[in-house]
C-alpha cells in the first residue's frame, strides 16, 4: 500500500482524465467546425480510442480500494464534495464494458456525421439504417446502468446528465406543464393576434451578423482571449473552460437565429468560463448537471435576453451593425423577440412553446429506452404529438421532425428534459435575483449587468459540483426546484 | 503467453498509437491556427500528458519480448518493413524516460507559445528565458539517445527527423555546397541585375489571395474533401492523411509569401493524402523522413512551381484573382519568382541562397547540443555567419534573424538539415522523371500534371517507409543521394 494518501491519488487520476478530456474536447469542437467530410472515419476511430483508454482509466482495479481508502482519510468538506463526484462517476463507469464504450462511440460518430447529409435531404431510412446501432448500445448501456443503480432503464440514462432526477419527478413536472400551458399559449396567441410587428427586412449579411453576434457575445461578458466563436450546423458550446468555443449558425434571411443562438450558448459559456479554478481538473470543479447548465443558457436567452431592459441595450447595436430600419426600434424588437409561434424547430421556439418539443422528444425517447417502440416507429408519434401539442402537421417532413436535433443521433438519450428543467431553473434563478435586488430591471435596462453576472457567478458558476443539485438549489434561490416560477415568468411577461 | 502472433500484437498497439496521434495533430493544429491566448496552459497540460501516456505505452515492458518473438514469425515482405520500423521507434521511445517527455512538451509548448509574441516584439531576452528549458531538455535527449545509438548527440537528434543520415554526410554535403554555391549565387545576381523585371503591385486584398491560394492548391491536386487550408503564424502542414490541414500567411503587399508558401505545403500535404492506406496506422505506412518529405514541398514549389512551364498556368490565375497587370505576364512572373536576392527570412528565400539559411542554422544548433556554446552566443554566431554567407547586416534584429523559426522554441532540433536535404532529392527526382518522361516540360505547361503526380506517388507517397531512405532512392532514381541534380538544376535555370 502506497503512503501517498488515496485521496491525492484519486485526484491525480482525475487531472489525467482532465487533460485527456481536453483533447476529445477539441476534436470534438474541430467534428462540428472544421473537419472536412473524408477525415470523420478516422476521427471517429481516434474519438472511440480516447473514449475506451478514458473509460479504462476510469475503472481501473485498484480505484474501488482507493476510493474506500480516501473515505476514511482526514479530507475539507471540498476534498470531500470531490470524493463524492468521484466515486458518482466511477460507479457509472464500472456499469459498463470497455467493448460497449468503443462501439458506442463508433457508432453514434457515424450515425451523427451521415445525419448532417441525411437531415438536407429528408432521408429518414437513411438515418434510421445507422440510427439502429446506435439505440442498440444505448439500450445496452442503459440496461447494465438500470441493473446497477436500481431504477429504470431511462432513468438511469438520464442521470448521466441530470444526476438525482427522477422520472417521477419530471412526470410531475411535465403533467403539470401540460395542464396549463396550453391554455397559456392560447391566451398570448389572442392577445398577440391584435398587435402590430413590424418584421425586419432582410437580407443581413452572414458578415454583419458575425460582427453583431460577437458583439453581443462581449456585451454578455464572454471572454474572447478564452474561447471563441464559430459556425456550425448545430449550435453548441464545447471546448475547455480555458478556451471555450461557442458556435452558432448564420441566415442570411433572419438575424434572430443566430443572435438568440449566440446569446443562448454565451449563457453555457460564462458557466464554463467560470468555474472554480481552484480544483479545476476535478470532477468537483465541473458543472452540477445538465439542468444547471441549461438554466445560464436561458437565462441569457430568455430571462434577460427577451427582457425590455435587455433589448434596450440590443437595439442600437442591430441598427448599427444591419443598418438601421423601422423594425429594430426597442418596442418592436421587444414584440418580435416575444412572439408566440408554434413551429416545427426546438431551437427556434419561443418559450411558451419550446416545453412542448421537449415533452414530445421526453416521451418518444423514454418508450425507445424502455423498448416499448422502434425506430419505425417515431414518425408516426412525432407527427400525433405535434399535432396535439402545438397544432402543427408535420407529414413527411423528417428534417424539420425527428432529424433535427443531434440528441438522437450522437446516442444522447435522457438529455431533452434538462431543456424544460434549465427553463424552470432560469426563472427561479431571475425570481431569487429580484427578491434581492429589486432594482435589477432597472440595472439591466441601463445597461449594468454586473448584478446578473456577480449573482450567477457567486450562486451558481462557482459552487460548481460542491453540493447536490438540490442543495444547490436552495442555497441559492432558498428552495429546491419550484415550477411556479416558470409559470409566473410566462404569466407577468406574456400576460401581464 | 498469448496465442495471438507478437505480430499482430504490435501493430494493435501501433494502431492505438496512431489513433491517440490523431487527437494531437488536431490538438497541435488548433493551438496553431486557433486557440486563444488564454487556452494554452491548459493545452499544453493536455499534449504533455498525451506525451507521456503514448510513451507510456511505446516502452511497454512487453514490447521487447513481443519484438523479439515477432521477428521470428513468418511475415511477408511488408510485414517485416513495419517491423523494422515498430522496433526503431520502440529503441528511441526506450532511451528516454517519461519524466523527461513530459517535461520536454510542456517546456516547448510554453516556449514556442511565448515566441509568437516576443518575435513581434524583438524580445531576445525574454525567448532565451524559456528557451533554456527547452535547450537543457534537448541536450538531455540528445546524450540519451546518443549513449543508445553510438553517435554523436547532434546526429542522434537528427536521427529522429532523418534516420541513416550521419554528420558526417552532412558536413560532406553541405561542404561541397559551401563550396560553389557563393560563386554561383554572385554569377546569377550579375546577370540578374541586368534584367528588367516589373513589380507587382498592390494592395493584394487577403480575401483574393485565399482564393487565388485555394485554386493552386486545387490545381496541384490536393483532396480538399480530405483537408484545409487556413491561416497560422509559421505555415505548416499538419493534420493527418485522411485529414490534412495547411496553412499558409496572407501579407496585403505581397502575394508571393502566401501563394509560394501554400504551393509549397501542398507538395507536404499531397505525401500525406497519399500514403499507402492498406496498413495506415503502421509505422511502415508513415512518411520516409523529413528529407524526403521535404523533397516533396520543395518538388512542388521550387522544382515546379517556379518552371516556366508552370507559371503559365499560374499567370491567368494570378490576372483573375488579382486584376490584371503587366508584372503578370507570364515571361515578367517567371523572372520574379527566379530572382536571387539574399534576404533575412529563411522561408522567404529563393532556392540558391536557400542552403545558406540551412548551413548558418545547422552549424549553430550543432553547436548547441554537442555544449560547445549557449543561447547567449547565438546572436553574435547568426550576425557573422549571416554576414559571411549572405552578405547582410543583421545586428539587433533578433526578430528577423534567430526569432524568425518555430524549430527552436518548439525544441526541433536536427530538423534543418532536412530542407536542403530535401532541395537535393527534389533536383534528383525530377532528373529521373525527366529521364523516364523527355515531353515532361512540354506536359507541364499543357496543364498536363498527372504524369509528374503519378511519378511521384508510385516512387514516393506509396512507398512510405517500406524501404530504408537509401535504398528509397536507389529504387526512385536508380542511385543514393547525389547533390550534382541540385547543382546542375540551379545552374540550368539560373545560368543556362
Amino acid at each position: 500500500m502506497s503512503s501517498t494518501p488515496a485521496y491525492d491519488l484519486l485526484a491525480a487520476a482525475s487531472l489525467r482524465l482532465h487533460h485527456l478530456g481536453h483533447l476529445g474536447a477539441v476534436a470534438h469542437w474541430d467534428q462540428e467546425t472544421n473537419m472536412p467530410p473524408k477525415g470523420n472515419e478516422a476521427r471517429g476511430a481516434a474519438l472511440a480510442e480516447l473514449a475506451a483508454l478514458m473509460h479504462r482509466m476510469r475503472t481501473e482495479p485498484q480505484l474501488s480500494e482507493r476510493i474506500e481508502r480516501a473515505e476514511q482519510e482526514p479530507l475539507d468538506e471540498l476534498q470531500r464534495a470531490n470524493l463524492r463526484e468521484i466515486r458518482r462517476e466511477w460507479r457509472q463507469a464500472n456499469a459498463l464494458p470497455e467493448a460497449l464504450v468503443q462501439a458506442r462511440s463508433l457508432a453514434s460518430s457515424r450515425c451523427e456525421h451521415a445525419w448532417r447529409a441525411q437531415r438536407q435531404a429528408n432521408d429518414w431510412a437513411g438515418f434510421v439504417a445507422n440510427f439502429l446501432d446506435v439505440l442498440r448500445f444505448a439500450r445496452e448501456e442503459a440496461e447494465l446502468l438500470s441493473q446497477q443503480e436500481g431504477v429504470s432503464k431511462y432513468e438511469a440514462l438520464m442521470g448521466r446528465f441530470e444526476p438525482g432526477m427522477s422520472c417521477g419527478e419530471v412526470d410531475r413536472l411535465f403533467g403539470d406543464l401540460k395542464h396549463w400551458l396550453p391554455a397559456l399559449v392560447r391566451q398570448v396567441r389572442e392577445r398577440q393576434a391584435r398587435e402590430t410587428v413590424i418584421e425586419p427586412v432582410g437580407p443581413f449579411s452572414t458578415l454583419r451578423q458575425v460582427v453583431l453576434c460577437g458583439r453581443a457575445t462581449r456585451l454578455l461578458g464572454f471572454d474572447f482571449e478564452a474561447g471563441r466563436l464559430d459556425v456550425s450546423t448545430h449550435p453548441f458550446s464545447g471546448g475547455v473552460p480555458e478556451d471555450v468555443r461557442l458556435t452558432t449558425r448564420y441566415r442570411e434571411d433572419d438575424f434572430q437565429q443566430s443572435l438568440m443562438g449566440t446569446i443562448h450558448e454565451t449563457g453555457h459559456g460564462r458557466y464554463e468560463q467560470n468555474r472554480p479554478r481552484e480544483l479545476l481538473g476535478q470532477p468537483v470543479s465541473e458543472s452540477r448537471s445538465m439542468a444547471i447548465h441549461e438554466s445560464q443558457s436561458l437565462a441569457f436567452e430568455m430571462q434577460l435576453g427577451r427582457s425590455r431592459g435587455f433589448i434596450n441595450l440590443l437595439a442600437p447595436l442591430l441598427a448599427e451593425e444591419l443598418g438601421p430600419q423601422p423594425a429594430f426600434e426597442a418596442a418592436n424588437l421587444h414584440r418580435l423577440f416575444t412572439r408566440v409561434t408554434p413551429g416545427l424547430i426546438r431551437v427556434d421556439a419561443d418559450e411558451a412553446t419550446y416545453p412542448a418539443h421537449v415533452i414530445l422528444r421526453y416521451e418518444i425517447e423514454r418508450a425507445l429506452i424502455e423498448d416499448e417502440i422502434e425506430p419505425e416507429d417515431i414518425p408516426a408519434l412525432w407527427d400525433e404529438k405535434m399535432l396535439a401539442l402545438l397544432g402543427l402537421d408535420t407529414r413527411g417532413n423528417f428534417k424539420d421532425g425527428p432529424l433535427q436535433d443531434v440528441h438522437w443521433p450522437s446516442g444522447m438519450f435522457g438529455y431533452f428534459p434538462c431543456y424544460t428543467l434549465g427553463a424552470m431553473y432560469a426563472a427561479q434563478w431571475f425570481a431569487a435575483m429580484r427578491r434581492a435586488m429589486p432594482d435589477l430591471d432597472a440595472r439591466i435596462s441601463r445597461g449594468d449587468l454586473a448584478p446578473m453576472f456577480d449573482w450567477l457567478r457567486d450562486n451558481i458558476w462557482l459552487q460548481a459540483s460542491r453540493w447536490t443539485t438540490e442543495e444547490l438549489a436552495v442555497r441559492a434561490s432558498g428552495e429546491r426546484l419550484n415550477p411556479a416560477h416558470f409559470r409566473a415568468h410566462l404569466e407577468q411577461r406574456y400576460l401581464g
